[in-house]
């Protein structure tokens, strides 16, 4: 299934894409796209689905993100090897971890708004896992894929001075206003088969600037998962944004950082695209 | 106004101590102490308590933390002068900021769980400020107080080795589960006319671990929140921590970390005490 959240911001219904494209309206199913849908609601909705019954949506307009407001956003750092490369990091012996604030999420057209006394606003096209059920200690990473609700595409824009030149952790250039476009829609896991074989890219005003491959992760998928719940306690509708590949302004030539009216587009295989103005 | 939640993990009921100290049933006032009601139900909870017609709660036994989940847990490092020095950190010149899971947060005498494989942890006792509105681009510190819905202890729980010897940034050792002892009440703003003259203390197994004073916070609480909001929206409800003073025992001389059945206390002047046991 293809999930998503259709209207304004904050008033967005719960959908699902039929198979000739049109959204079906979900709130009969369930309030919201939340933890406890995705946790126990997702059968609710494949069988509604399956019927033909569910009403054409009656909404049109914004498409927000296809999960209500996380928990937790969490992100790996430096987890494909050109870009650890390109940002003159070594290599991550283990995953990096840090956080965005989950009140960044902003739907996948939204406009991002350059932060006040920004010079080095910075985009990151990133593979977003969601999570479905609860992972505390996991035994191995085998035991984490059937714990993944589904795939989206996040953009897990960053400000590189306020990140890395104003002193102590990463999060103060991360957890900026609309930091977090995500969408348009989340895939649920069964249709992705192999969530280490999809190219993503980011074009900013029409020129390619990222064009990688999950398969070079550093830390796949399932190991970050096992991984991050040895530390702490993952739910249902928890988001980990799991990392960027090369092409980012911070490693380029001249450093292009973001400039207000400037375009950007992303695209993962199979997960949709989105495109956000500069503000 | 002291605002607390009693019951169960998961089912607390809000409720407000009275000025005989009994704790008075909040239900019909608001479903529950979240952002919304810290930003606009505070005035219809007090005018109900003025009328000393609040039911007397019909709950016992556990305190949960006077907030339900927030959306985000902020803290500031290193924000003690003499917490800087024990630990080998030059004073920050401007407020180091990194964030907790915000499941982390449970109740004031709740058991702590010292993670899988931990020989660090570290217990942290931290005046917390929740936000009772959104703030966003402050002009000023002083336009920060009236967000302030109200104060409480917090215990910022540390696991060393994961915060510093694991690679990239905090998030690792101080995001586990329970690591958050909130309350046990929230103290409403206008009973804490001074929050950078508060005594604050811990202790492990009846030893003063920590005495420290507000006043001795390198940036205060005003200062805090003016300078988060340039970095990202707060919004009702959200918790600040705002640092912790010398004493972990991380700066202690043979670092006395935590282990099972250590019992850890914690006060600060006019809000209340905390008292949790590790397992």
């Amino acid at each position: 299934m293809k999930l998503l959240r259709v209207g304004p911001v904050g008033a967005e219904r719960p959908a699902v894409l039929a198979e000739d494209g049109t959204p079906r309206d979900l709130s009969g199913i369930t309030a919201d796209i939340d933890g406890a849908f995705l946790g126990e609601g997702m059968d609710r909705a494949r069988r509604a689905l399956a019927t033909g019954d569910l009403p054409v949506l009656d909404a049109t307009g914004r498409i927000g993100a296809p999960i209500a407001r996380p928990g937790k956003v969490i992100c790996v750092g430096l987890n494909y090897r050109d870009h650890a490369e390109e940002t003159g990091a070594e290599l991550p012996s283990e995953p990096v971890i840090f956080m965005k604030a989950s009140n960044t999420v902003v739907g996948p057209h939204d406009d991002v708004l350059i932060p006040r006394g920004s010079v080095k606003t910075d985009y990151e096209v990133e593979l977003a896992v969601v999570l479905g059920g609860r992972a505390r200690y996991l035994d191995s990473p085998e035991q984490a894929r059937e714990l993944v609700a589904g795939y989206a595409i996040s953009n897990d824009v960053s400000e590189r001075e306020f990140q890395l030149e104003r002193g102590g952790t990463w999060d103060k250039g991360k957890s900026c206003e609309t930091f977090n476009p995500f969408g348009p829609y989340l895939v649920t896991a069964d249709e992705v088969p192999d969530p280490q074989n999809l190219a993503l890219r980011l074009w900013v005003n029409g020129e390619l600037r990222q064009d990688g491959s999950t398969k070079n992760m550093v830390f796949g998928v399932d190991h970050v998962i096992w991984y991050l719940s040895q530390f702490m306690v993952l739910e249902a509708g928890d988001v980990i944004n799991t990392g960027t590949p090369a092409g980012v302004a911070l490693g380029r030539p001249g450093e292009p950082f973001l400039r207000p009216g400037d375009v950007m587009e992303l695209e993962i295989e199979g997960l949709g695209r989105q495109k956000q103005v500069l503000r």
